[in-house]
C-alpha cells in the first residue's frame, strides 16, 4: 500500500487547507496519509471531519518552516520541522512520497540533503506538465526549485524532461526548446548562450531558443529554464487564466444578448477554465530527487493539496524515478557534464 | 509638425509590413514619416500602394542590422545601417521620434550611444502598459531593453515609471512591486535582493516583492523586472491571449448550443481579444533614453507598425520626456544611486 507524507504546517493556510485537503483525498480516493506536523494542532484540526480514522495518522514534529525562512539555515536549524520530518519517513522508507506547499526552497533543501539526488545530477528542478493550444501538452521544468542555476543544471534538467517524456507522457524524440528572448542563438543572457551549448552538443532532440510565446503553443515537449524564470511563467500563466474567467464574466454579462449567449456556453467555460487551472494539477514532481517530493503552492487549496496527493500517488504507482534512472543510464559521467565522450 | 523616422529594414517581415503599415498610418492619421532603409527596394514597396506621396519620404541607409547581429558590435561595424541612420535623424533634429521593429539589442545601443541618456540613468527600459483584471492598468519595465541588469538599473527603472505614472498615466502615488518568486523580502535572487534594498531606502511607494500572479491584478501599478524576464512575461502574455481565443473557438463549436451561444457573444469576443492583444500597442517606449524610441516586435504586422507609429506621436505630444526629467529632478546624484542624502 502507497504511503503519502504530508506536511500539515507547510502552506500559507497550513494547516487549516492541508488538513481539509487531506480528509477529502482519503474520502475520494482512500489513500493511507502520514500528517506531519504539530500533533496537538493537527488533532484539533482532524476532529473537525468525518474520515476512516485509519487513513490519516499523524506524525509529530514539533518545528516549522516558516515561508520567509532562509531555506539552508531553517533546515539546519530546525531538524524537527514538518518538511524534516516527512523528507526523514521517505528516507526510512515509511512513506513512499513526500508532498508540502511549505516554503519550497527549503523543501527542495531537505530533499535534496536527506534523499540524495540521482546519479550525476547536480541540482533538482519542479517539472510541470501543462495543456497546449494545438492539444497536446508541454513539460517545463525549472518552476522554482533552484534560482542559483547554472548552464549545466539546464543541461542536465533536459536529460531528465526526455527520460520523462519518453516514458511517462509516452513521446517518442521529444523536442526540447531552451527559454530565450529570441529564436537565434545570440540571443539571451550568457547564462542562456552556455546552456545552449551544451544542449547543442548533446543526444537530445534540441530545437534551439525558443520564446515566452512558444511556450503554450506546443511548438516544443519540453521548455528548459532556470527556476526563477519559470516560477513567474507558471505564475503569470495561472493567473492569466484566472483572469480571462474574470473578463468574460465582465464581458458577458453586458447586454441580453450576451447573457443568453452565456448561458448556453457555460459548460464549455467550465471545461476551458478546468484546462488552464494550475490548482487543478495541484502539486509538481521534483525531479532529480532518489525520492519521489511533490511541491505545492503556498497558496494551495485544499482541492490543490487533494490533486497533489494524487500526483504523490501517480508519481509513485507509473515508478517515474526509475523510467528517469534507466533514461539518464544511457549517458557516461562525462556526458552527463555536457562533455564528449573521449576515445 | 511631428515627423517619425521608421526602421524600413528592421523586423522579421521586413521592409513588406513596415512599409504597408506605414502607409496605413499616413492614410488613417496623416502622419508624416522618414521611411529608413535601402532606396531601391523602400520605392518598389512604396509603389504597391495609394497614399499622400509628400508624407513618406525615403532616407536612404545602406546598411541593415540583422535579428541575429551581436547589437554592440553590428551597431559599431554598420554605421549606416537603417536603425543607426534613423536614430541620427533624431539626434540631428530633422526626426522627433524613431520606431524600429529591428533587433532590439540594436536599437537599444544606438539609441543609448547617439542620443545618450537622461541624467543620472544607466540603462533605458522597455516599458509597457497592459490592462489589468480589476480594469486599471500597470506598467512593466523592462519588457527586453537590457538583459544584463544590475540592481541599480531595477531601482532607477523604478524612479522613471514613478515619474511615467504620476504624470501621463494621471497616478497619485503609484505602487511599485518587484517582481519576485515570493512576497518575502528573502525570496529571490541576489539581484532581486539587493534591488528590493535600494527600492525599500527609497522616496517611492515600493510595496515589496510581487509574484507572476499578481502581474495582472491590478495589485501594484508598477512592475520592475529584468530584461529577461519581462520580455519572456510578456511574451507568455501575448501567446495565452492568443490561446485563450484558440481554445474558445474550439470549445464554443462542440455543439449546436454553443455555436448558437458563440454566434451570440461574438462581438463580446471581439471586445476580449482587442483588450488581451498586444499588437493592439503596437510598440513600447524606451524609457531613459534622451529623445523618442519605440520599440516593436520582430514579428509586427503591418497594424501593429501603424500603432507604434501612433505610440511613438502620442509619446511626443504628450513630452513625456520631460515630465520624467521633471519627475527625476527631485533626486539628487547620490540619490539616483540609491544612496541616501549625506547630511
Amino acid at each position: 500500500m502507497i504511503k503519502i507524507a504530508l506536511d500539515g504546517m507547510g502552506g500559507d493556510s497550513a494547516p487549516g487547507v492541508i488538513v481539509e485537503g487531506a480528509v477529502e483525498a482519503v474520502n475520494e480516493f482512500g489513500y493511507d496519509i502520514i500528517l506531519v506536523g504539530q500533533e496537538s494542532i493537527l488533532k484539533k484540526e482532524l476532529a473537525k471531519y468525518t474520515y476512516d480514522a485509519g487513513k490519516i495518522v499523524i506524525e509529530h514534529a514539533p518545528q516549522v518552516v516558516d515561508m520567509g525562512d532562509s531555506p539552508v539555515a531553517s533546515i539546519r536549524a530546525k531538524k524537527n520541522s514538518s518538511v524534516s520530518v516527512a523528507v526523514n519517513l521517505v528516507k526510512e522508507k515509511k512513506a513512499n512520497a513526500l508532498v508540502s506547499a511549505g516554503n519550497t526552497g527549503a523543501t527542495v533543501c531537505a530533499a535534496s540533503f536527506n534523499l540524495g539526488l540521482l546519479k550525476g545530477i547536480e541540482r533538482p528542478g519542479i517539472s510541470i506538465v501543462f495543456p497546449t493550444s494545438n492539444k497536446g501538452n508541454a513539460l517545463m521544468i525549472d518552476a522554482g526549485a533552484n534560482i542559483d542555476t547554472k548552464p549545466i543544471h539546464l543541461f542536465q534538467y533536459g536529460l531528465m524532461a526526455d527520460a520523462y517524456c519518453k516514458f511517462i507522457l509516452g513521446k517518442q524524440n521529444p523536442r526540447v526548446g531552451l527559454l530565450s528572448i529570441g529564436e537565434e542563438k545570440t540571443k539571451g543572457t550568457g547564462f542562456v548562450k552556455e546552456g545552449h551549448k551544451l544542449l547543442d552538443d548533446s543526444k537530445i532532440n534540441f530545437i534551439g531558443n525558443i520564446e515566452g510565446r512558444d511556450i503554450f503553443t506546443g511548438g516544443c515537449d519540453i521548455i528548459l529554464c532556470d527556476g526563477f524564470v519559470g516560477n513567474v511563467v507558471l505564475k503569470v500563466a495561472e493567473s492569466l487564466a484566472g483572469a480571462v474567467s474574470t473578463l468574460l464574466k465582465r464581458e458577458l454579462s453586458r447586454n441580453l444578448f450576451t447573457i443568453w449567449g452565456a448561458l448556453l456556453c457555460r459548460s464549455t467555460f467550465e471545461a476551458l477554465k478546468k484546462e488552464l487551472d494550475y490548482a487543478e494539477y495541484g502539486g509538481a514532481p521534483l525531479l532529480g530527487i532518489n525520492g519521489t517530493c511533490i511541491i505545492s503552492h503556498g497558496s494551495s487549496s485544499a482541492r490543490a493539496i487533494k490533486n497533489a496527493l494524487k500526483v504523490a500517488d501517480k508519481f509513485t504507482r507509473q515508478d517515474v524515478n526509475k523510467h528517469i534512472i534507466d533514461g539518464l543510464g544511457q549517458y557516461s559521467g562525462r556526458e552527463m557534464h555536457g562533455k564528449k565522450e573521449e576515445r
